[in-house]
């Protein structure tokens, strides 16, 4: 990977774009707003800036879209027409902008694999950029049936390359958890905050009683709140089906309460402090790694099948190929992944109707 | 201040005992369980271990209860029938142990008041004990109609000893205000990590995905759920109406975000927003003081309604007193307050038919 372009320079463009150059990439960058892309430059986010999405996407081997959700869709459009052979965007939602662009390109669409770093920062500006932003965070890319595994081996190799760990998922099922660990929270937070906010005269003596428990419930709520209207929007069934289930999951917590049953309040307390306790602090990057071979057929979707299979198992794919047969007729996909994983990612394939065998790695 | 006795030595008993001691003052200990009195004393926390809660109370100037919400007022009527003249507890739950006290022993309750150090961690057991642990933070006192204001200041003052600010708000408002700053964020906390867990095979995906904000947002489920059952059902019916409201507004923004009504959503995240950034992030310390004279009638309450309007107001009294008239009949109540909150805490009192005046201090 020698070239890579970068469409929006803010915080997430701004810090793929240092974590890259800081690899020796060459990085080219085009914002909407030339005052902001200058400032890439002069910041060391970008080596160069361009005219347009057509001019920045020319001789790169992958375009980065980092622009706001509602604009995403065109710009990998634009990003595809120029002849971009791998496009990837950074947006929170990803069932519109995947169906945007399938609708759109169809033609082009296998090149383009939807992304969503999973690292955040309540800074959203340009000079918050961190080239450090990703390092050990999930980045989730999802393909499709149609994926081309040339573009997503390249996009795979880039989310490395700014130190994130790709997790592979459906765009529906990327929708799906975003709403249930990112923007329901996200509202839930928000939504607590005003409820205290909003007592009036109490509102002085109800903060001051607010101890670090509601400081950590609702320091989300204090976030840029720009972005989340068109996130809301954009993923709204999703959301709408998350906030259904939190609320449901509310009342069984009043009932509990109203009717005084400790053992079921201690038993649901238990439950989640074991769940959060698990919650792992960041991906291990240094673990032993297995290969596994697994023959596949030569038929569309194969790719987004196995890989997302190994996102929904939390399976870290650290590289992917497929190593065709010289006699036509399928070919083996060649995965590395950590060893710890390997058993139960093997016995899920086996129950699929796969036969992967597995070699360990020095 | 010279003596003070903790009834109970864990995580608080243990920080308030350090806190004391550093100041100078002798503090003795009783704790059920004897190994965890002894430990108390190895690791300086305590002076010397007594053999009950009487012996302990004796020759006290003030007795602390630091024993969970279910035993606190059998403790406080124990240290009330051994002569204490001042009792106060740390209970997060205040109107069934203030009621409990005033039922059992009417004559001795107004030596008792209520109180709830706004300040937690995680870990709850002796060995966390830190005489920082209420550094800058504010500790709620529920006095009533009733209290004693000798009993009041000699707990105010161990609440300064230890670094806190007092914030005095009656029982029933504390209540209601901890299920909306405490109570309710802890169960929506939890509840938020149950349905994130719950999701079988999608678990460990969901989970990689969870990103700062949910990480933040889910720390207090983390904790040591022990207490809160005891917690729930002993102010059930305030986190009742809590969660209620609470449901409500997640309600209302669901409405939002099925109708796609950006401009609803953000008018929502900007209030939560601005009020999240006015989060006091801890109280100011060394501020310039007024002194407040307020004349007053002779008759009961009065310290209970002008201490708890402060309270309301966010204003913290740095100290209070009673200057009675020679003549008898009333007299003036002469508070300490930051000079920032003293005009419109001035208006207050006025509009509630008092008659302050005010001599700023050097």
């Amino acid at each position: 990977m020698k070239r890579v372009a970068v469409v929006g320079t803010g915080l997430v463009g701004g810090s793929v774009g240092r974590a890259l150059r800081r690899e020796g990439i060459h990085v080219s960058g085009f914002d909407l707003d030339a005052a902001r892309a200058a400032r890439a430059v002069e910041i060391g986010a970008i080596d160069e800036v361009a005219a347009s999405i057509a001019d920045v996407s020319t001789g790169a081997e992958i375009v980065l879209v980092a622009v706001p959700v509602g604009h995403v869709a065109d710009a990998v459009v634009a990003a595809l027409d120029a002849g971009a052979p791998a496009v990837t965007d950074v947006g929170s939602v990803k069932v519109p902008i995947v169906a945007a662009v399938e609708s759109a390109r169809p033609d082009l669409a296998p090149r383009f694999v939807g992304g969503h770093p999973m690292a955040g920062s309540e800074q959203d500006g340009l000079d918050g950029a961190d080239p450090d932003l990703f390092a050990g965070a999930t980045w989730v890319l999802t393909p499709t049936p149609t994926t081309d595994m040339q573009a997503f081996n390249a996009i795979r190799a880039l989310v490395a390359a700014v130190g994130a760990e790709a997790l592979a998922v459906t765009p529906e099922h990327h929708d799906a958890l975003v709403a249930v660990v990112s923007h329901v929270p996200q509202l839930a937070a928000t939504t607590l905050m005003d409820v205290a906010a909003t007592r009036g005269e109490e509102h002085a003596t109800l903060l001051r009683l607010a101890a670090g428990g509601f400081r950590d419930m609702t320091r989300i709520a204090a976030g840029h709140p720009g972005i989340w209207p068109d996130i809301c929007v954009a993923n709204r069934e999703a959301i709408v089906a998350a906030l259904d289930e939190y609320v449901r999951a509310l009342e069984d917590v009043r009932a509990l309460v109203s009717a005084s049953d400790r053992d079921g309040l201690l038993a649901l307390l238990e439950r989640a402090r074991a769940a959060r306790r698990r919650l792992p602090s960041a991906a291990p990057l240094d673990e032993s790694v297995a290969e596994l071979r697994v023959p596949v057929a030569d038929r569309p979707g194969v790719l987004a099948e196995v890989t997302t299979l190994a996102g929904v198992m939390g399976v870290n794919i650290a590289d992917v190929e497929i190593a065709h047969s010289v006699e036509g007729g399928g070919g083996v996909l060649v995965l590395l992944i950590p060893e710890r994983g390997t058993e139960a990612f093997e016995a899920a394939l086996t129950e699929r109707g796969y036969h992967p065998s597995r070699t360990p790695l020095p």
